[in-house]
């Protein structure tokens, strides 16, 4: 079959590989049909993750159809379509119970292996561990775009942003950083009930995403952005600041604009220490959360779709042929000067 | 001044009555602007509620002006714009402090005593007990019919039906009962993130009036109500089931659609005892809850109106001059046939 | 093998039987060596639970040692020491997801199938089906009584009374039934913080045992019994009411000493229906849960066992070698006379 | 009267001063039976607090009799006995009204004015604003110093430490920092249902008062207290970290020991910015809060108090007539070579 191989840091190639085979008994192989690229496969690329290897088959995301089960699997069958999100969960350790398979125990202690640990998605067939506790029906008469992004995103802004921080109705709600899962965290934002959500980014481009998202209320990043959150407030600091790009400075901005009892939801991965003031919020009641994504909201977000509440194929911005993949991530890459989002490859 | 007085069953007049004044240093006087009628109103009126005696007057829904304040009172002043909201808090006895103003014990340990324990503000002027932790100021640029339903019915569709049903991101919910509190149910469940909420009532014209407040299938009461909601569903069930209604068969109809899992919120007021199904309920892992409104969530509603997110102003059918107030009294006694919701009348 | 084998009602034998084996990939095979009775395992010699065929073998209660392994099978190995639970969780079904085992779509909607739908632990192996999202790990250094009861009434007690109670640091709670499960109930009431815990029974024997398992105060079941939990709490009411006995009388007992603001929960089997008081109860702000177990709180429960937080060891009043079996329920079904709570079965 | 005034940094004195007078209607007028000192007034005369002005009456946590009522006060009267809390709650403001009280708008934005914006209660008599929302009173039969040190360290222990750390059944506690917040924390961890409580400090002899109050394991702060932490949970982690000291070593430890999943709770007061380390904690799923006592659960401690669930007396190690002060504060303020945890102040 072919797929997008990682040939070390600066390197990738849409190759020929072997098809994948079962190798547990409660393994699927799924045939992919829809896929994408995150954000992280950039990084893969760019060599920041050591632990994905030459030769690694690259992607998390994917809707797709089961064309073989393991001898232990007996909730799914050949021909059940499903989305296979980017967590693996055993279903059984002490984290998964606990619904935060993001550490399940039996893959390593984070869920995350697809294109990290084990070959991924951007492929055309894939095996799926752990397949019944991990992967989900997708709901009849539901296009693959429409849930495609619950395979990360979506979860990702709703477990580690919305639900993280508490959301409810009446909640003013400010999302620094307007890149795909800010987004996500501001559509799932409204379905909590987020009376007023302000998106903060440095391009005006990804504001008006946030807009069509269900922001309220837009602020140019810079060295004002305070001052203007406190104006929107009328000086009150928001009930929520979701952090969403992953650099000390945003952090750092959630934490002053956040009101006494709020909470800073931190989504983004950070790759350095911040400083963290305590010696002013010791005595200002708030919470501050961090966290991978563990997919425990796929099914509510399946219904949302279902339902009509959520219009997640939004975020896809581009659509290619799976085997224009290259070219997809040269896309990708590029995003801001191509006003991308997420990009759709379909099979 | 003018008020709507109580004259014993049957009896109401549009009198002319003593103005009110402080009686106690926390009190407040309001004169009234915009004030409405409940149901409750007309149980008083049949003579079913004997605490309120010959020469009360009636009401406890109003927005107003302060025109007089006690000496006690520091944070309200003359002019200040608020909500008198139904239920009356002190503010300071065990169940004010937590929130369950319903149960004021400084008031007689129901905190309802507007038109039924002391006079009530279907009036020119209403004196206003315990005023700073009772009223709530209208925020700027808000008409008064946007924010006087938030004195009753939101609250109490929002806490005692939303909120105890704990109503989420995804849910599957039922509102049995399309009256004011049921509309009010439907419309903040849907803030509150329900993903199907589905209206059972005998009126097809009150099942209009719940797709227009976001209901997205209706069901005609009757004996097929069970069967029609459980197609909807698919044969699961509802999340939440919110009786809205009052009587053994609405609330029983909720504990046989409910899931397992579920909960069954009661906002219906009842003059009967019920069955309760406990050989079949006690293995099925559902919640009951109970509730008069303690308008704790006001403050919330109050944003959700500030920012567009409740039209609560759709439930008022029908507006009058308050001098007209006994004629609108003989409307919304006949709702059904003047397919009325709410009254606004106005000074 | 020998096990005990329901022979319709009221017949039941230690009998010669077919030893189990593997079925599925994810089943194991446990040696049993401790096990009890259950009051259910006598309703269904009673002939009240028609599910129950002829030739089953009872007994949903057990500690062992793992002897075989399905082929799925990898987180348990052979020589592993495990407590067999009354609850089966296939772990990937919704409810297994939401932590809500009691109803594992898998196993048919109700996750006891022990000793009901398939053949039980009264025996000298057992076959246990979804075994790696079932069993727990005996904590090293523990005795198989010491955690024996944490099959099914401990959660039970806890999940069903405690947790659904919502029983936390200060409450002052009622115990209405004072038999194992009311028992479990009152011990780790404690544990979660409740300042008063009252146990209500007829049986004076019960509620001595009720004292030594944490209970402040005693009353003897009764017409006074009201008045007695009023004069305790001071006419207010008690914070949560735990329904352990499964007849109308005390669930109406619950609905009556509970505070607005309160809890009633149901942990009792009921075999007929009740008046619920809603003509009273509607403007209570009051909470009804039910319930079967579930089991996601065994993990706690264990940690509580192994911190010697819990002596759950002392609801086992008698003791007998496994053979002994039908002499052990002849104990058991005269618990009153014999003072009996829980037996232990020793292999 | 005489009272302990602040003279500037290093300056204390008990002098002759004015009685206090009933200054607002909702005020109350005090006599002071017991008080005690704070670690807070020792930063005080430090200069560490530029807020308090010379000539203050310094002091925040009083039991008294009520000696005369402003004309608004109708719930407390003359002879009422009363714990006086180190923070005041007008009861009618945003933060009031939602239980953090620490963020009281009408006393400027932080709850702790006594010893700091107004007089405190090391005094012979106190004004205390806001009366009827902000003190309690004492249970018949409990002495004075049984509920003292309810006016702060213990709900501080409890709700900033226990409740904000999500503390429950079965949970690994770890409490940096065993001085008398630490202790009230370990205390009310127990109650919460703590499985294992874990003391780290540097000084034995707080380590032993560790114990005393409920601690199960003990760890001598030091380079390995991580190591060692890590052998008692078998390289898990801790389920909540509490810290109690306020500086960036220990708050950095609690980052280090606690599990994915867990919490940290920081109680301690700190002077300066610490380092976070989100290079690693993004990831972690892990939950950071702080803040100042809003003194909402001191209802529940009175309970625990009235039920000999709590000791709270244990934690006064040192007493002393009121007119002693001045040596208890050179006790106190060599807290280590005295073992002294609180001292004990009675007029």
């Amino acid at each position: 079959m072919k797929a997008l191989v990682f040939g070390g840091p600066g390197q990738r190639s849409w190759d020929n590989v072997d098809d994948p085979g079962i190798g547990e008994p409660t393994d699927v192989i799924v045939k992919v049909e829809t896929t994408t690229i995150c954000g992280t496969d950039l990084h893969i690329l760019k060599g920041d993750v050591p632990a994905v290897t030459e030769g690694r088959i690259l992607g998390h995301e994917a809707v797709g159809t089961v064309v073989e089960t393991g001898a232990a699997v007996s909730s799914l069958k050949k021909g059940d379509r499903v989305l296979v999100p980017a967590i693996t969960s055993c279903g059984r350790c002490g984290p998964c119970k606990a619904g935060m398979a993001a550490h399940c125990e039996a893959v390593g202690g984070i869920g995350w292996i697809f294109g990290h640990l084990i070959d991924g998605v951007q492929a055309e067939y894939a095996r799926v561990p752990y397949a019944e506790t991990s992967v989900h029906a997708v709901p009849e008469g539901i296009a693959d775009e429409q849930v495609l992004f619950l395979a990360d995103i979506l979860p990702t802004g709703y477990e580690i942003g919305v639900q993280n921080g508490g959301v409810g109705p009446g909640d003013t709600v400010a999302v620094v950083g307007a890149g795909p899962v800010g987004l996500a965290a501001i559509m799932t934002g409204a379905i909590a009930g987020a009376s007023r959500i302000i998106a903060v980014d440095l391009a005006e481009s990804r504001l008006r995403h946030a807009e069509a998202c269900g922001a309220t209320h837009t602020v140019v990043a810079g060295d004002d952005a305070e001052e203007r959150i406190a104006q929107i407030t009328g000086g009150e600091g928001v009930d929520v600041a979701i952090e969403a790009v992953g650099i000390p400075a945003t952090f750092d901005l959630c934490t002053r604009i956040v009101k006494a009892g709020g909470t800073v939801a931190n989504v983004g991965g950070h790759g350095a220490p911040t400083t963290l003031h305590l010696e002013e919020l010791w005595i200002k009641n708030i919470t501050i959360t961090t966290g991978l994504v563990s997919g425990s909201t796929v099914p509510t977000l399946l219904q949302l779709v279902r339902d009509g509440r959520i219009e997640a194929e939004k975020l896809g911005t581009h659509r290619f042929p799976l085997d224009d993949i290259m070219e997809a991530y040269d896309v990708f890459a590029a995003a801001d000067e191509n006003d991308a989002l997420k990009v759709v490859l379909t099979a």
